[in-house]
């Protein structure tokens, strides 16, 4: 495929085998399977998921939540730390879907408790590593506490236990990420402990790395990967995925040619691939440059650079001389959820148009 | 203002002040001020130019040229190496206003001189050392061939040479971006030594660092700084503006506390900041907590990290105990340019929404 503009291509076969794969895991494991919708954000790639018999998703804000209602989805689970100021939003979803929201402190359960005029469904979130959201793995009574409250808290039904173990993205092989998750585990697994008749909640767990890599996740009974649906270059450097489950990549124009640093310019900047990068080798890398047809990483050609709308590829000598200005040139992206936000749309390998819920306005300034 | 969702809060009297002080500079030093409009991305704030006699602007991309000649603007440089595979899009835009394109290459000049049917204008870009697009500073001899080139093409009409100084961006002082301009000057002006008729043609000169510390241009004839029109977090800390002239700052709802890390969980994460982050005590800071009302940093109050939508705050222990989940928090981004594009949107202090032009559907899902 030749473009004229930075282009989010999507190969949608490789998208519907990494859904497979991970239903069919989820099958086989007895885990009940709750995607995160935040990497496609798109009604169409969520039917695909549909097809394989799932029923119970993820988003990451109230408004994702609105979109995927709209789309057919009947069983959300909002991940964010629940937002005390939209009740009426949640209310208005609350009509239409089953809406489960996270809470990790004793201020929103206690608000809610007050506040809410309708029923609402709640994980309690643990943070048990990650340093981000959820209640500190360090503070079971606090947690414990929190449970008693919204056990008995009218309007909040609670579903159980949830869990993002993010640190897992710093990890650079599968080693890595099971030493990682077996920690986490093991704190989830203490707050377990804890509690009386334990049956009636899901453990959900999320992030790609242990959910790719994991073959036996111990006590936990659902699971919320997201990332999966597209991989990318950094989950390909953690070693959750192989290049060939790669499902996206940027095809960008080339505009210019510098000879001085073997470098080539083209149209494809920060506002399409999103400012995240790994290190490979004390270098910064913003994407690799990979081969047209089977989208292979082309070996020492990597994004060196991005700006606003210019991305510059270092490439080899010889790589160089058989790149054209007005060529059309394939590009990995290092963390596909936030391409695809950036970019809000996609295009299939058959030129197909899917839609993103972030699709921007500009669209209409097109020719 | 209160907020209940991240929301992009422009300061309209500071944005009008930066303008002011720009366009004042410019008439004193007898420059061409060709303002760019990547940063704002918005009709209204152009307007804002337009009212202080400004007529010639700087754009990014051809659809961004496209947005601001329906807004009124007839003389545009789109300040990206031309885009030859788009050639229709150019036509369309050349009928309704005076459209300048940068040329960096041969193999681009050559195709449009056998291709236009319709006559453009164009700058032959140098890079002096920001080591992205532009004809290397070590190729002068290339640089003259292409300028002989350009001036003998009959639908291209050389408007002058231009360069974006972008490696200002690495100073941390004025003495650094002196350096640096001083260099990439020298560069500049070792070209233009070059031509008959020097005269006849602009020397554009791009970058707000150096644009908005120096008082003396020396040869240069024109200028197109963008980010001047907010400032922000990365331009204080190059010595660019001073805090009072910081005019966007990001307006995020406090959902969770996190007190083992003393840590403010807000909802405002990547795509609404962006990634990009400086380095300040060998910590990534991805935005500064502000005071409500004068914007100015609290010490030692940075975002620490950003995920799709999480933004995790690290606070003291004292400014901790004073903050509530469902409080607002004023952030002031890193990079302004890259957070209003993410936002697609602002609103002003007096609560009117500024349009951009990146604006995204998903307000529409919005309650």
């Amino acid at each position: 495929m030749k473009v004229k503009q930075p282009t989010l291509v999507l190969n949608a076969a490789r998208c519907e085998q990494n859904i497979a794969a991970m239903v069919s895991k989820a099958e086989k494991l007895g885990l009940k399977l709750r995607p995160h919708f935040k990497t496609h954000q798109s009604a169409e790639v969520g039917k695909w998921f549909q097809n394989r018999g799932v029923e119970a998703i993820t988003v990451s804000s109230i408004d994702m939540a609105a979109y995927f209602i709209e789309a057919g989805w009947q069983d959300i689970n909002i991940a964010f730390p629940v937002n005390i100021l939209r009740l009426d939003h949640l209310r208005a979803l609350s009509q239409k879907a089953e809406i489960t929201v996270l809470i990790d402190n004793m201020a929103s359960a206690q608000f809610l408790d007050e506040q809410l005029d309708f029923s609402l469904h709640a994980f309690i979130e643990i943070d048990t590593g990650g340093n981000r959201s959820g209640v500190h793995h360090e503070q079971k009574e606090e947690t414990l506490k929190l449970t008693e409250f919204i056990k008995h808290a009218e309007r909040i039904n609670l579903r159980g236990f949830y869990t993002h173990a993010g640190h897992t993205y710093n990890a650079r092989s599968k080693g890595d990420i099971f030493k990682i998750a077996d920690q986490s585990l093991a704190y989830f697994d203490s707050i377990r402990k804890h509690l009386d008749n334990e049956g009636e909640y899901e453990f959900c767990w999320g992030d790609t790395p242990s959910c790719s890599t994991m073959d036996d996740f111990k006590s936990i009974n659902a699971i919320s990967p997201g990332n999966f649906v597209f991989y990318d270059v950094m989950q390909y450097a953690i070693g959750a995925c192989t290049l060939d489950q790669i499902a996206v990549a940027m095809y960008c124009p080339v505009v210019s040619k510098h000879v001085v640093n073997t470098e080539i310019c083209i149209h494809g900047g920060a506002i399409h691939f999103s400012k995240d990068f790994i290190n490979l080798n004390d270098q910064k890398v913003f994407g690799l440059l990979a081969s047209k047809d089977s989208w292979k990483p082309i070996e020492d050609c990597y994004v060196r650079a991005l700006s606003q709308e210019h991305g510059m590829i270092k490439v080899s000598r010889e790589v160089y001389d058989q790149i054209s200005v007005g060529d059309t040139l394939t590009i990995l992206p290092v963390h596909s959820c936030l391409t695809a936000e950036a970019m809000g749309e996609y295009k299939t390998l058959s030129s197909e148009v899917i839609t993103h819920f972030a699709q921007k306005n500009r669209d209409k300034a097109r020719f």
